[in-house]
């Protein structure tokens, strides 16, 4: 008995051990549904997903969308009552408020008639509803939580125009110029900077440009690897096409189903596999911004230039301050033969990191690697299913190995997910070197499955904020960019802050705070942090939450992180621009915008040009 | 006997095969000399390197500097006369002319005193040889040709300053300011663009600011990667002060011996291992503008940033225009634990760019890689020396085993060079990647010493231009970047063109061009063209040469490809702007040195700022 009892357990031991090394997958599998629907109005995504209590102790996600969809999920409500110390319960949710009735809309006659006849009714929205939905990103707090439950927005748009062509663009740009309206670029509306905020103190009217009718693919150019898109094309769409015809632009920011090319060049956004494809500004070859003094382009991308200052650097970050953009120029690429996953355990988040350093100065980083620290891996197992008898107890052998034979602690352990891409060789030789490497800084190999998981999770888990707010709790992700021996001095000092903060304003239970390296360079990394507590009991619960966010991204730049790695600056960071740039800089940017829009038809106000800067 | 013969034969044909597929070298030798000397005041270089006639017939380079040096050269002559339809012999030659005497230098009392006080005696040159060197760059026919053989240049500088701080730099540009006297920025005085010629039409005072005493390196991070060095640093210096440390910038331009830092960013300038370090915007992670107006800058390098228009932006390809850079920050990178070099033959020049875009596409790039076409293939071996007995039969052997076994031609050969560098995994790896790919496309390794040589070939080759002109043979370097698909297409064009131009300008003998890809790119690559023809008996030669050289570079333009890969524009190819960039560019590029110079005290002229654009 005793016997066969051991043989059971060897078995499982080696069915463990091939499910731990197993790299594998090798198909490329998508991971986000390419499939269309319906979105929220102002919450995130689709209205098919969203994060609900199936039990009095359970949730699940909705819909088929993800692979986090569809199964009840048992450890995540006591986790989040675990680290956040405030109860999670069907009771504790609060209703939305009613949505706000909004001001007229300031449209003089003048400018509705001329706009009635350039682009006639279909291309016009004027409801309240199209109004409110163009009035704001997904600034978690500011945003969606004053909206939903605070109760609306400070200044809205006045109406909102749907270009169909560039064409319809430049049009729009001379009638608003000649009737002295102010444009706002509309993309996915995915951005958490406050970018699409109406400036409070702005006078004239305002009409939101939403780009997304501007989503064809104007020339694909298979012989020199490149395509022209139009601005508006969502990650989505230029990713489903492309893949059509057997091609990747590589982009995979978080929000690449909603996002647009337009908007990932005014962001100067990142994509998750920056290492193989590049970030926007390697991707973006050439753009066409359409300003009120004229086109700012180069006619023909070319491979690479030295011809005097290049005029698409200005339009990487422009955050819809100068013009709109209309169309891009990107790189593209063969679907790679395979795609493969992998994940790693480390002991402790330190030798994360070193293992990356190592990774990164010898040439080996792949498309994708990620470092997440002990709360956030604890967070990922929390969103598990009940697991089957037989799972439960390869689950339980898998622990044995990890915290008793290998001297990993549930505490301090922490996970690293990859994605390798490329020919099948490139794949095998990645796979060698990183494996190799991370076993002598006492990485631990646990199997492709989780690799693959972990970045299905990215998507699936953005809708979790909607499902918080709900119990006020307020949360957000901020991220920069760090030099390699800064790294833990900035996440120390977060900490230490947002401890001291949340005492300070005397905040219900404990903050919670997660953090992940998600972006490897030569000189340093992208810490992407999630912070959140409850907002419960407080008195103005979103302003408290501003001035604790506001003293993290002090101390983070004190202790030598950027402003942003990703994100921008919108209308939430511009505050702290000063302390980056010389005057001499930003002073050149000012008078840069002078010579494109003069008027200050584009009056955004984001970044240096933002009220009160 | 005849046995005898052919076991001869066979160990001759197995050495061979060793020799040609011996792909290593492994240590780290430098193809450049590190030491310092003098240099000459107008030509290329240091004055112990140049070309001379060691007999009727041959030449030798003197000194000991390149490998190229202190051997006899048979095959030099022959080959520059088949190819060039002329003469080269000594009763050829022609003298150089007197030195243009200068006109005074204008320079008013108060600027006078006001320097002499702030600078003092050992920072200010006034002497005619000082003036006159620093008032052109490298540009073969417009400004060396011109200065030694017609009679000098149109204007020059009236003053030379040598500031040695960032502080002395300030105190310059607030003295020009307040005296109205125009500053030129002087880094190595290595450019072909004529970007440091003196505009004609200016009136004030013009002073050139020799940045060469700001060559320190301020601060080694060898934490994150990164060093902060004074923008007068020569390539020469950067390399040897991070070498004694175990580190390289990775950037090695042609000029590296000479330019600097400073000049590296404002000419967006290109190195030979830029697939694995990166282009100078991928290198310089921040950098110091100082502008009439104040710094344009940001405070700290960060790893990546998304924090709205970047500064950096437009300090890169400003050509002097703006102010003078004082200091950058750049990516280090630990000495690779091994360098190899490699050189494939093939057939035919277009299956080298089918080799090439496939290597590309299949992520296997090595630290560098280029193309040479059958001219420059030739032209290398012509710059060998006599063989030894033992090496002539080698030598023999392997042209048979190219030209009667494996099919080449003499006539279509072309030869491709190798440098790869990362760890002893990654190299070998390469290895494996590139020959298997080589033999798809009928590539055949012959050896790493002819790619070794070709490397070498590339410093000491520079002086070659000197030697020319004294036969009145006009030549220059001229480069674009092109689309995959239209690579043939601009070679065809270039070489119809420039047969075309010279039979009208009934030029003497035959116009010589060869070309290389230097840079291999996602979507294209960097064509480096060498053109050359005979002067004697033109009248105004070197206006038919720009004829010629302009009436080139619109067919390249009109045959898709690009203004510059990395020579920039400067004052010869300023005409050609408006072809490539929208006018609303243009005019964003006037305002934003409207913001920084707003008196134009950087009158330099270059790009958009040139005389008559």
């Amino acid at each position: 008995m005793i016997e066969g009892l051991t043989i059971v357990a060897v078995i499982f031991i080696i069915a463990l051990i091939v499910a731990m090394t197993r790299q594998d997958g090798g198909e490329l599998d998508s991971y986000y549904d390419s499939s269309d629907g319906e979105c929220y109005e102002h919450k995130w995504g689709y209205t098919d997903t969203r994060f609900e209590f199936d039990g009095p102790r359970t949730v699940r996600v909705t819909g088929d969308r993800y692979r986090l969809c569809g199964f009840t999920m048992p450890y995540f409500v006591p986790f989040v009552e675990e680290v956040l110390g405030v109860p999670i319960t069907p009771e504790e949710m609060v209703e939305e408020v009613e949505r706000q009735r909004l001001p007229e809309a300031k449209l003089d006659n003048a400018f509705r008639s001329a706009i009635d006849k350039c682009f006639g009714r279909e291309r016009i929205g004027s409801s309240d509803g199209e109004r409110l939905v163009h009035s704001h990103g997904q600034l978690s707090v500011d945003e969606i939580y004053r909206l939903l439950y605070i109760g609306g927005l400070q200044k809205v748009v006045d109406v909102v125009i749907y270009p169909e062509s560039e064409k319809d663009v430049r049009d729009l740009v001379e009638l608003a110029t000649e009737h002295e309206v102010v444009l706002i670029p509309y993309g996915g509306g995915t951005n958490v900077s406050g970018a699409l905020a109406c400036p409070t103190a702005e006078t004239r009217t305002i009409a939101s440009v939403d780009m997304r009718r501007l989503n064809r693919i104007e020339a694909v150019d298979e012989e020199n690897l490149q395509a022209t898109a139009q601005a508006g094309i969502t990650g989505k769409e230029l990713e489903r096409e492309l893949g059509a015809l057997g091609y990747t632009s590589g982009h995979d920011p978080d929000s690449v189903e909603l996002s647009t090319l337009g908007g990932w060049i005014s962001t100067n956004a990142s994509g998750m596999k920056k290492n193989r494809y590049g970030n926007s500004e390697d991707i973006v070859l050439e753009a066409t911004l359409v300003t009120p003094s004229g086109d700012v382009k180069t006619h023909r991308a070319s491979p690479r230039n030295s011809t005097g200052v290049q005029p698409r650097a200005l339009l990487f970050g422009s955050e819809g301050n100068f013009g709109i953009i209309t169309k891009g120029t990107i790189k593209i690429h063969k679907l790679p033969e395979v795609r493969q996953y992998g994940a790693l355990a480390f002991p402790r988040f330190e030798q994360g990191v070193a293992f990356l350093k190592q990774l990164s100065a010898d040439g080996g980083l792949p498309a994708s690697i990620r470092l997440v620290n002990n709360t956030e891996f604890r967070f990922g197992q929390a969103l598990k299913p009940s697991p089957s008898p037989f799972k439960a107890v390869i689950d339980r052998v898998q622990k044995f190995i990890l915290f008793k034979l290998k001297g990993f602690t549930p505490e301090e352990i922490c996970g690293c997910t990859i994605v390798m891409e490329g020919t099948r060789r490139e794949v095998e030789n990645q796979k060698e070197v990183i494996f190799e490497l991370a076993k002598d800084h006492g990485g631990l190999s646990v199997g492709a499955k989780l690799g693959q998981r972990g970045y299905m999770l990215t998507f699936g888990i953005a809708y979790i904020r909607d499902f918080f707010n709900q119990f006020q709790l307020l949360g957000e992700t901020f991220e920069t960019s760090v030099p390699w021996n800064r790294i833990h001095d900035v996440i120390g000092a977060v900490r230490e802050k947002l401890v001291e903060q949340t005492a300070h304003h005397q905040v219900r239970g404990t903050p919670y705070l997660a953090y992940r390296v998600t972006q490897v360079y030569h000189t340093g990394v992208c810490i992407y942090f999630t912070m959140g507590f409850s907002g419960k009991g407080l008195d103005k619960a979103d302003e408290v939450y501003h001035d604790v966010e506001h003293s993290l991204r002090q101390v983070i730049l004190d202790h030598g992180g950027s402003l942003s790695h990703h994100h921008g600056i919108g209308k939430v960071r511009h505050s702290f621009l000063s302390q980056i740039q010389s005057q001499g800089a930003i002073e050149v940017i000012r008078q840069a915008k002078g010579a494109m829009d003069p008027k200050n038809i584009f009056a955004i106000g984001n970044g240096v040009f933002a009220e009160g800067n």
